[in-house]
């Protein structure tokens, strides 16, 4: 008889729990017969190489690969089994198949979730589409780098969410060694962060990227609109004409007052949060070119035929899953934390935490019944080394136990004396060693327990395809814990309330709770 | 009989658990025979003000206060008793006399804690020394402000952890408006991470600061090599003449090389985490001027003064600290986050996650035994609006109870419209009533089940004597938090495990596990 999901969840609580270190011992007795691989098997069963280049190629610029090692943690191969097995309970496959075939994924919204179209993967009509689209949006990018508009050296993007955080990862990641145009990302509604943005531009060259895939998003409708009288003040003569809007929603920018020639479309199927590949990332290819871009979304192609066309633990994606469900169901964990050793994927974590928290924080399945255990952990971390003389005291010897994800690349983004590439990278692999091992000792302040997991995603090199490819990888594995859990990660109802209530507020006449009118008659907001 | 600090964390275990809802609604019996006020009268009870200035200045530009709201939290009456005598129990008001009187409060290290005597708070003796290092410091600035070094138009600080967050923070927060100098903080080994600072900086009206407790940290040492390297192969004729030293081991500074007129030392009894009011602050100096240095200083200790001489539920620091608890240990909350309503904020909650975590982030209590329950949970965050778009899905529908301060200012820190500073603040009111409140609905996917807490820091300004006075509050806040769980706060033995693998790998010789050899082989590091 096949085994419910519920049967599997209780199947994996009562698994012994060996140690690391007992999971890298030699081959010991893995139960029903099978031998359970230790040392260099276990980094052989648990690592993988993904290519990001196409089969066959002979170019010697293609992009490399990516190394991911999964070895410690506490996967072995009882949980994989049972993980295996609760894929299929899931119909992890079936849904996967829907996902590339752009059926309905989330059903809530009655939406499929073509992001991977953008990349080239999926359904063929929608691939075309999608490849217009961008094509448009090449056109407008290489005409402005040629001086449509004049001399342009700076450009304000304005968005928020899912439309600013791709935007200034990618531009912060990529376009350190050579900028074709400086980029500034505004988000908040707070003014100081637009006036920052000012500072740094020359008015007389600036365009201004207006980004909401609804074309309503309150702090981006406003902060556009002082945009545009910051240029009409400082002589400006027709600051519309030097808007680019990047939306879902063209009717709503025509009606704004963009023309249409400036507005560059994406498909209402493409979520905030996965927008990225889409006209969103126009600021990304006016700081890096559209051939960059171009590499971003080929090596985020890599990665959906891989996670497309492998099953079980072979699958590096749903592996990654598979541990990430194993620490927030068995073992109780309610964060995992990304350090990413490299100062260009300073914003990788901030991508992640929305990716994943705004994906998978739900309470109830994609059939409306409350959830049978704890939905996405948060989310967080920092960038190496810094947050070694931050937070890793408390990875270390705090109580809590916290899976880690180290992000590296192999290849240097600096010029400099090589002794500081090599160090960081030498603090990576120490740490997790160290997580790993642990130390005894006499004195009870200098003990460090060990068995503290982690997995390193080691890349060649951070180029445009790399960058793609992490997104990616990300994206499905959000995915797959999505499947998994049974939920349906492409909705967002949570984020409705606050702003409800913060209208609410606003239009006045409604009474609140006694804390919030009290903080309302502070401030002077309660007439 | 006096109860024991484990039978009050079982009595605490034990309490009744009303909602939010519950407790906000009209008085009720509160057990044995006491009235539990709601409404109004419960945010009476949970609010407090605290104001910056000296008692009856007359000064019109003297700073405003800030409020402390508590309302919203699982705190009541039975709660706040109970931890009242676990204070007790635990010899709260004792430690902290220890504190302030300059005793050893780091049994490890056999070290004071001192950096409220930065403040002018404490010792009289210690007072008087950190003044006149203030006053060195001051003095050297306003030297160079006054062109002592030539024309200065640039600074690049480098340091790590404690050297490095202060400072950013500081420069970030204070100075938007008018900047005295143009400040570059660099911590990371990523060589990345430095040459940012060299593409914005004119080698010849360039400082730099050397920040280092120990003038050893291999980031620091190493960045400060290859800024001098910088200085040199740009036509700087003495390079060593450009660096200021910050420290507390002036004797290595001198030995590396920089003259002794250029160094700022700080007390061996100042803990790098809470470095900033010593010559660790030297950058903010620099940007903002040593008058709102100086601001920053006296909002301090304003903190300092309520938080010593204020006992029980009403010091508003030790309250903080009483809900921190109850959600890390009778809550079962992982983290606590923490989203500022101020982009000039954006690095505070980086900074309190070094200062909580790193802290009390322990596993042994200060007397060698294991620690009896949850220590630090994860502190994390970012920055409202923004993180509404990212996270607060998550917070709203998800699965993990997460304990939330807001902290925002009345006053705005722009000059746009004004809709940018209402429409920021009625978020942050409407997102806190939204968590707390919630929405029952027809539909599943949009049922949002309230009961979330959330404590508010409205400040009337965000200017120095403020930011002072939110940094103190959370030191306190910390240290408070570390007294009731009986753990030593100031040490931070954990970082050194990880530091001493990277060094084993970087000596070579020793064998690591496989997973950390295959590691080292893919990145050609294991010759």
């Amino acid at each position: 008889m096949t085994k419910t999901a519920a049967d599997l969840w209780s199947d994996l609580d009562e698994l012994p729990q060996p140690t690391l270190l007992e999971l890298f011992s030699t081959v010991r007795d893995g139960g029903e017969g099978a031998d359970e691989p230790g040392g260099e098997e276990r980094v052989a069963m648990l690592s993988g190489r993904l290519e990001l280049a196409e089969d066959g190629t002979d170019d010697p610029m293609a992009p490399g690969g990516i190394l991911f090692d999964w070895s410690k943690t506490h996967l072995d191969r009882a949980v994989l089994e049972i993980f295996e097995q609760l894929a299929k309970a899931m119909d992890f496959a079936g849904m996967r198949a829907k996902l590339f075939a752009g059926e309905v994924v989330n059903p809530t919204e009655g939406r499929a979730a073509d992001h991977a179209t953008l990349r080239g993967v999926g359904d063929e009509a929608k691939v075309e589409e999608a490849a217009a689209l961008i094509d448009r949006m090449g056109m407008l990018v290489e005409a402005i780098h040629q001086g449509a508009f004049g001399e342009i050296d700076h450009l304000i993007h304005i968005g928020i969410g899912g439309s600013a955080l791709g935007p200034a990862l990618g531009v912060d990641a990529l376009s350190r060694d050579l900028s074709l145009c400086d980029v500034h990302v505004v988000s908040n509604i707070d003014g100081v962060a637009l006036e920052a943005a000012f500072a740094k531009c020359d008015p007389a060259k600036t365009l201004v990227a207006v980004a909401s895939k609804t074309f309503t998003t309150i702090e981006t409708m406003t902060n556009a609109e002082s945009a545009l009288k910051w240029l009409r003040d400082n002589g400006v003569s027709d600051p519309g004409g030097r808007v680019i809007a990047l939306t879902a929603n063209p009717e709503a920018a025509v009606e704004w007052g963009v023309d249409e020639t400036r507005i560059l479309p994406f498909q209402e199927s493409v979520g905030g949060r996965y927008s990225i590949w889409s006209s969103i990332g126009f600021p990304i290819a006016m700081a890096v070119g559209m051939d960059d871009f171009r590499q971003m979304l080929a090596g985020a192609a890599a990665v959906d035929r891989h996670f497309r066309d492998t099953d079980g633990r072979d699958n590096l994606v749903l592996r990654a899953a598979f541990a990430d469900l194993y620490y927030a169901r068995v073992r109780g964990c309610q964060t995992r934390a990304v350090f990413a050793y490299d100062e260009r994927l300073g914003l990788f974590p901030d991508y992640l935490q929305q990716l994943e928290m705004e994906s998978n924080g739900k309470r109830v399945t994609a059939d409306m019944k409350p959830v049978d255990g704890p939905t996405a952990p948060i989310t967080w971390g920092g960038v190496g080394t810094d947050a070694q003389h931050a937070v890793f005291q408390l990875l270390h010897q705090g109580t809590h136990l916290i899976p880690v994800d180290f992000i590296a690349s192999i290849g240097p983004g600096d010029d400099l004396d090589p002794a500081h590439h090599r160090i960081l990278l030498m603090n990576c692999f120490g740490q997790g060693a160290a997580l790993m091992t642990g130390k005894k000792g006499e004195d009870p302040a200098r003990n460090y327990p060990g068995d503290r997991p982690s997995a390193t995603i080691l890349c060649d090199d951070l180029d445009a395809a790399t960058l793609g490819a992490l997104i990616a990888f990300h994206e499905h594995r959000t995915f797959a814990n999505a499947v998994l859990m049974g939920i349906n990660p492409f909705d967002q109802f949570g984020v409705e309330l606050g702003k409800q209530m913060a209208k609410a507020i606003e239009q006045g006449g409604e009474s609140f709770d006694a804390s919030t009118e009290a903080l309302l008659a502070a401030a002077g907001l309660n007439d």
